[in-house]
């Protein structure tokens, strides 16, 4: 049995409004499954997991630290029972494959960062979580489990909404990434009192700047503050 | 490359003074390393990683639906640098093994549940974490980080000690249980004081039966009144 094991990275990025997980497009055109999805790569025979979760995403974004933890494998042995997934998979490597588990990683990521792709992807393009396309090998499992994953860090951890946001937002966009998260809609106003409280979010004297709707109050999100009223 | 993907099971268990994990004895004495390691298998064919943690725990306790937590691979090319490893593991296996990436999966386990050993090991027994043999691979890192995981647990949930304990316990084994989690003595008076508020203990009209020292009070843990505390 010859057993390969990758890694793919779920990079998650919110845009003010929805929660986006970013998405590549396979190289080859020739083979019918070639549509969108998860970046990943096989292990290289001298590197550990990290090193190419991390190889995946300096490809990806330029960026060569970016904070990414190990998620889940995933190893199921129906994995490649898609004849076309495991076509592409064998073409792109030049190996006969018949078993491929892969480590997925997780990573919250500032959509505003600019990605500087130098990989050997045709497209990456950010995919609302909501509207993905159906993905070769369980991409869609994987995307689903870690949706999950981040709504426990949640849960967890309040802070963790301020990995996706940036350091000035408006109280709408807290909003709509706290409910994207938890997946439910939350009351408007409601949560507007409780988000000076529990969140330590400070409004500041500012407002957003060329947006086509009424422009709305920023605020910030204290860091400091948050710390110390968790030690307690 | 001969790439071949294991799991490695670490379950706690705590004897009301000190923190253990099940190990096994390899079968074969033939080669130097043969002494005591993590229980685990190369997952098969048909399986995923889930069903084979499951059937290496039956194999060594005789239950079948045991509590297990996927945790982390370890995959670093080193895992196998050491020649001795390498040796017993194809001796075992009756394969040539390049490389071999580990999934680890977590257990806690009540100590007290009787082990019906099914399994092929020669020796299976409850070793304090504090004092662990030097294992072959990197089974002494895997429970290393397996002790920062659980320490995690105990920060996200206390309940997770209850686990650990029989549904009677003494003051004394919940602290010495805490104190070995968190790697740290805590002070044992104002531990008693935090316990009942905290913990949601119940001191119970119960005493402790033959034991050869002065018969502690019994407590036990109300998960009810925790988890409506919790909700709030």
């Amino acid at each position: 049995m010859r057993t390969f094991v990758s890694v793919d990275c779920v990079i998650f990025g919110f845009d003010g409004s929805r929660l986006n997980v970013l998405l590549v497009q396979r190289q080859s055109e020739q083979y019918p499954n070639s549509g969108l999805k998860l970046p990943g790569s096989l292990i290289y025979q001298e590197e550990d997991a990290d090193i190419a979760a991390h190889r995946v995403l300096y490809e990806l974004t330029g960026i060569r630290k970016m904070a990414l933890k190990q998620f889940k494998s995933f190893t199921s042995p129906r994995r490649t029972a898609n004849p076309d997934d495991l076509k592409w998979l064998e073409y792109a490597y030049g190996n006969k494959i018949d078993r491929l588990i892969t480590i997925s990683y997780l990573s919250l990521c500032k959509i505003n960062r600019r990605l500087n792709v130098i990989s050997k992807y045709k497209t990456v393009e950010w995919c609302p979580v909501n509207r993905l396309p159906d993905m070769p090998f369980d991409h869609n499992q994987i995307v689903a489990e870690s949706m999950e994953e981040i709504k426990q860090w949640l849960n967890d951890d309040q802070m963790v909404v301020f990995e996706l946001l940036p350091s000035k937002f408006t109280a709408t966009a807290l909003r709509n990434l706290y409910e994207a998260i938890r997946q439910k809609q939350c009351d408007a106003r409601n949560f507007h009192k409780k988000m000076i409280n529990m969140f330590c979010v400070i409004p500041l004297d500012e407002k957003q700047a060329n947006v086509p709707h009424r422009a709305g109050r920023l605020y910030k999100f204290d860091k400091n503050l948050y710390k110390k009223r968790m030690s307690i």
